[in-house]
């Protein structure tokens, strides 16, 4: 059980998802209901009656509070009891908590700890969102049964793409190129450059190249779990410099890791990119591909999270190519480390307790 | 894990459900095969053949005995072993238990503790069974994934009818009437009337009534786990006095809660009612609302069971509709208690052993 | 959990199964990639990847070298690492584990245990499989969700016959006649003769018997799993003495049992007979009844094994027919104990780490 990191914004999903209706999720082993208000704010609160536990998801409307299904018990959208049926005062353990939300770019983010430590001015942006020489789309919710840890390495590893995607993303002239590994911040960046090879078959698609590319792939993963993967390809007579590549054809594939328990993780992916602004077409294109891909990633992970149930007599060995890996497990190693130690010197947020 | 209170006698079903076959079901975690001799006796044996484990209820009937399915040990329905292929001899310890079984106004009960304090006497009965001026009509089984306790707790809360049976056995006119809580020996009452308020969907139904009336719920809980539901609706021009609810349309919903294991529950219904006597239409009327509403307290107790299998940081809170619960969970926790003092003194009832 | 006897040869299944596809299979908890080099020698492998766990079954061959679907870790077919991409050393604790095996017999054999104790020579084997007079006919594999304890001593009980097969191989004229035991080396054997019976429905079928019949059942349990049971019948005419079995229809059914994990057990099982040589009807017609039989078997044995998951109040007892079943118990539990003994002296099977 390696623990979740709570301090953070995850995304609950696209901002379309979500409407009045209560909608039940999962993030980090917290249950939730999200739902907007009449103003069309987005909520997140603790998916449960301090009552009897019945998730407040199976409750109902009332205006801008949710009525409990079983006795009635009614919260407001922060959280805070207003009624409980058959007496009149409201006990002052009559609440559920309620997590910072907000909608950014399209995508919906809950703060699964501190609220006294969120801060929206530190939700994942960039500045390609709102710049008109790209175009953003909305991909899907990939949802895989594996720990996230998995999910969130695979994207920060350029190596397995020779391998697992060998007709999309990656080919064979990749299999042996060095990867850079850098990290600046909060971000962990692993890249390498494939020069002068042909294309491999999403540029094939989409770039229109008949001869020889050269073809980036940047993985910058912004801790503790957004990925941005800045990957491209241009023709090799224009001798691209390393940070020249707008000049190409250029995507940005994002994609968002949602622990959802230890043993479920949903990745939400979206990309931008500089080319085919509008169309629809391409975009629907590059979705299929792109779910080709991430398929094969799927089943990887699942059966990688599979073999790691399984009793090992044997230590994982770790290799070159792991390094951003390492950075990253470590990271988040780190981070749990350091929010299990504050959380010792605040009494609210101790041990679980069971009640029975 | 709460544990179950074994000195009971609890419903394995309808007596029409019993012939003899042999029937495996399961009571407070202990698996039965239950059968009618030739003269027709209800009998409960131990489902488990003492040598290899085989569920005698795999085996086949010789006669009044039960030949276990693997080697042919063969048991009378007593639980005494009567043959024993290969050799002459029957061990001393080649038996399985006998439960006390009996039928009793068309249901059968067992009694799941220590067989000398079986008191055939004390299986629940009421005066309407044999009462001419009364309809008897058994049910349905309804099963429920779900701990006993929650479900039988829902049997003495008249506060959730408002809210979970809102078109059926409740309305929003009931929603803050206080209820009254009382305990008599082994049963406790918790009850309201709701005065002067229009009828709800079961009384338009079978009451035939147009104007207001005065209802009222009566939930007295036998213990551990008989629910009599007095309920009823008269106009409200008669005034009723509290006792005198014989003078309008008075049901009595029975529910006896079965424990099957920690996670699982049948709960068998059925009714009495001094309207439309012999109304077999009226009484499929009755199951067919009866089972509208049932299905919805099954959705609402398995996600409350379901939450409650996951960590709680914060204990539930308790609030003053739960009295009768409250009375309720205590007394089952001092029966257990109870009875485990007991079984110290007993060195036949010790700690469970594994075999290997 | 019993636990499991390493060293021994165990049936991974028929020749035929097995080509050069990657075939994972799991043997005594430990997972298996099963194929066949391009100069068709049988090779079991380690089925994970010492670098990330996903399995090599679900990587692919180049040549006779297995790639990792996920990083593209390359290995011989002997386990040992040929290739690291993004690196040009292969780290020393970069290989799997090889697992001896072998084809006999058109069987395919895997040891399980320490790799320098596997001694082919003691592979399985028996005249009848290379004798003109005997027709061997490979069956099928039985699945069943129960411990191979239980599988295996089914297999020398000739008691369950009467009960769990009536219609097939056994008849209530064998309830009560004595099971001899004895031992010789590495052999369990249990055996009765019926003297002066009706044919049982197998023999009614196969052999062409009207009148009364000599019937015998031999069970042999070749320590630790395999089973080779001599069943067959001879009319009464002939006083056939114990020894002279050939002179009637005699066949051998073989069973191969393979604990796959604690709670699952497959039986590869086949038959020799010397009848109907070289005949496929028959041999189909007597799969058909084996079918029914071994059916009736994976009832009974997945129902004991279930029971046995329950908590038990009483140890099972042991009667005079369990003879054989106690003393093939006690053999593998002194295998194993002696198997944990020495893996104490060997820092290399120490106990298992987990990581993370």
């Amino acid at each position: 059980m390696a623990g979740f990191v709570k301090n953070s914004w995850y995304v609950a999903g696209w901002s379309k998802d979500f409407d009045e209706t209560l909608t039940p999720l999962e993030i980090t082993g917290q249950r939730l209901v999200v739902f907007r208000t009449s103003a069309g704010d987005i909520r997140a609160l603790e998916d449960r009656c301090p009552h009897r536990l019945l998730p407040l998801s199976k409750g109902k409307r009332i205006g801008d509070t949710i009525q409990c299904g079983y006795h009635g018990m009614t919260f407001d959208s922060d959280g805070r009891c207003v009624r409980v049926p058959g007496q009149d005062n409201t006990p002052k353990s009559a609440y559920v908590e309620r997590f910072p939300a907000y909608d950014r770019n399209g995508i919906v983010w809950i703060w699964m700890g501190d609220p006294d430590l969120a801060d929206s001015s530190a939700i994942f942006d960039m500045p390609e969102f709102n710049d008109l020489n790209w175009h953003a789309h909305q991909g899907a919710a990939l949802h895989i049964k594996a720990n996230y840890l998995n999910v969130t390495e695979n994207l920060v590893d350029p190596a397995h793409v020779s391998f697992v995607h060998p007709t999309t993303l990656g080919s064979a002239a990749s299999e042996d190129v060095p990867v850079h590994v850098s990290t600046a911040g909060d971000v962990i960046s692993a890249w390498r450059w494939i020069r002068d090879a042909a294309p491999v078959g999403f540029f094939q698609k989409f770039g229109g190249f008949s001869g020889h590319v050269d073809r980036w792939h940047y993985y910058h993963l912004h801790m503790p779990s957004t990925a941005v993967i800045d990957f491209g390809s241009i023709d090799v007579a224009q001798d691209c410099a390393e940070d020249d590549r707008d000049a190409g054809v250029r995507i940005f594939a994002l994609h968002f890791v949602t622990p959802v328990r230890e043993d479920y993780t949903i990745d939400h992916w979206m990309h931008l990119r500089n080319t085919s602004l509008g169309d629809a077409e391409a975009s629907a294109q590059m979705d299929a591909m792109f779910k080709v891909a991430f398929a094969e990633d799927k089943a990887i992970l699942e059966a990688v999270h599979d073999a790691e149930q399984h009793p090992q007599r044997r230590k994982p060995i770790r290799i070159a190519i792991d390094k951003a890996p390492n950075v990253y497990r470590k990271r988040i190693r780190d981070l749990i480390a350091e929010e299990a130690t504050e959380d010792l010197g605040d009494p609210t947020h101790s041990s679980f307790i069971n009640h029975d």
